[in-house]
């Protein structure tokens, strides 16, 4: 077992990575200082639940917890304010107090809802996360809890720590492959903004990342949360630094706003928004490497490099515009000067943007 | 003009107290450090709005501000999640970003609302309170912001604290008799748990406060603040001492569950509460004084000291098991040892209680 503490003075947490730690889920509660006298609510979604939910419950209540559950339907669209009430109402109804903690057992989606849930139940209570996913473990660092709004995502949300995470590497053999990639994607977005040996290890690796070896899995997860953790742990609620996280992620979310869930999912959408973060990198003086590798590393994790043709860029670019990251509107961005180096650029013209969104379209077709 | 300030650290924050502070919102906003650029959202409800929104809009707009508004309806029903949800609307309609601010123009239930939604729009933008009652100086102080869940009251919410709170005295010539007498029980609360001279002044000065006499409100408005600011600078996220701010609520939370909104204020169903505390505390070897002094301050702000006989015990008995200041099972109480001061006392037993709400029936009758 791989364990990483996220420093964040009194809210600091550990991020417990390893083969089978649902097992052992409620000896872990206990030692993280949660009392059996109150209640636990476990949140999960109907592709996760019936594979770990039972066990879980059963393991908690071996360990004299009283734990119930709420299921929601697997998928971005459980982020929304109606899922937010079901958790209220059962953790009400399950009489949760204010020394109870919400667990989320699964990806992001569960993770982001669950911990928007915690954090505003009675003004905030623990939660634990237990990732299911590859890409959980961006969102299991940090605190970062929202649900969507039909206008915007992650509109509606809050910065709440979780207690403890437990990444059981045992949940991640069941995942699909578009999912593996689509979870590389934000490991490799760690070394691409601060760790250049850790790309190169990505890109030699790809294969046995994407074939689930345990080993290596651990291994990338672990550096992942470790590049996360000192970032958020300088700049918690995102007032500067914290902002490089974002890399890809201007055009990503522009092209989740654009494309149907099922045409893009966010780790494919972040993947050609660090392409186009790289040209735009090299556009601005950074040697042609940087875009050469940011490519290899994410082709080789089986993501997409290019833009479909089918998309419109003007819905694009006014999807951008609507983010929320364009303070006082200008258009910020985070730009790699590197491999494992980025700066966050103010002064990135629209039409840089669109010329690069049109590059995109002309790369190589979708792999 | 009164000022005081609540000491939170980085999260520090202005009372200002005074008459025609709203035809002056717009350079206090701009010296409170917000920005023109970003757009405002300010929250009414439709009993304050025709009063003083628009020459509060042309105020901040004659200031170089955009300000867009959300009326939501007067009274309790609209601490929603659906209310809420209209306000996020409303704030990406108008671009809101994450230096824009959520202003509450209004009561407690207008500063709880548009304060959660400040707290959780982009994971939290700033918020000003202007309120516009006496009671909304209680909820002005420490940060809790919340809504409601039809099964409890305030389970939804955050800590958020505003970044400046601008009480203008003029805004409370309209309030109705009913309401000036609700919002006096949390300022003679204060006195209460903290202040025994405050009180004896309260008593003193009951009639002028009635009548709105401007320099009594300015006084007594000043000092509630600045009991529950030093309260709340001391711990401010309820993990201990801030508790004493409850006092009165616990029996006074389970009325409101039970009767209609209508038939019982907050400040009157605390006002209750208070004298049931009182009579709880003489119970376990306070003076005599202290319920007899409670009983006075109260009855003097024109606050009910006892419970209409229809209330079903059983049925508050219920509402109170329910409350979330039970933690693990056991009776939390906040007890007064003396007027002044009071204890937090974990080992109340049910039957105790009960009594004490059989006993309040028999007090003497509705004022």
């Amino acid at each position: 077992m791989r364990e990483l503490m996220v420093n964040l003075g009194e809210r600091s947490y550990p991020i417990r990575i390893g083969s089978g730690l649902l097992a052992r889920a409620g000896e872990q509660l206990l030692q993280a200082g949660l009392s059996v006298k109150s209640p636990l609510l476990v949140v999960s979604d109907d592709a996760v639940a019936p594979l770990y939910l039972d066990g879980l419950l059963e393991q908690l209540r071996s360990s004299g917890f009283r734990a119930a559950s709420c299921i929601v339907p697997a998928g971005e669209p459980s982020k929304s304010l109606a899922r937010f009430e079901e958790i209220m109402t059962k953790a009400l109804e399950h009489g949760l107090d204010r020394k109870s903690a919400i667990v989320a057992l699964g990806g992001g989606v569960v993770g982001d809802l669950a911990g928007y849930a915690a954090a505003s139940y009675m003004r905030g209570i623990r939660f634990v996360q237990m990732p299911t996913t590859i890409l959980a473990h961006d969102s299991s660092v940090g605190g970062k809890v929202a649900v969507n709004h039909p206008m915007a995502k992650n509109i509606i949300g809050a910065f709440h720590q979780p207690s403890l995470v437990l990444y059981d590497l045992d949940t991640l053999k069941t995942l699909p492959r578009r999912e593996v990639s689509s979870g590389l994607a934000e490991v490799v977005k760690h070394g691409l903004i601060r760790d250049a040996t850790f790309v190169d290890w990505c890109i030699d690796n790809a294969e046995r990342l994407l074939a689930l070896d345990a080993e290596a899995l651990g291994y990338a997860l672990y550096k992942g949360c470790a590049v996360k953790a000192d970032i958020v742990s300088s700049d918690e609620t995102e007032q500067g630094v914290r902002a490089i996280l974002n890399l890809g992620h201007t055009i990503g979310h522009a092209l989740e706003a654009v494309a149907g869930y099922n045409e893009l999912h966010h780790g494919e959408a972040i993947s050609i928004g660090m392409i186009g973060s790289a040209m735009l990198g090299v556009q601005l003086g950074a040697p042609q490497e940087v875009y050469l590798r940011t490519r290899e590393a994410l082709g080789k994790a089986g993501l997409p490099v290019s833009l479909p043709e089918h998309f419109d860029t003007d819905r694009i670019m006014e999807a951008m515009m609507h983010d929320k990251k364009f303070g006082e509107g200008k258009m910020v961005f985070i730009v790699p000067t590197a491999i494992g180096e980025v700066e966050i650029r103010q002064d990135i013209r629209q039409q840089w943007v669109r010329d690069i969104v049109e590059r995109l379209k002309r790369e190589a077709s979708w792999p």
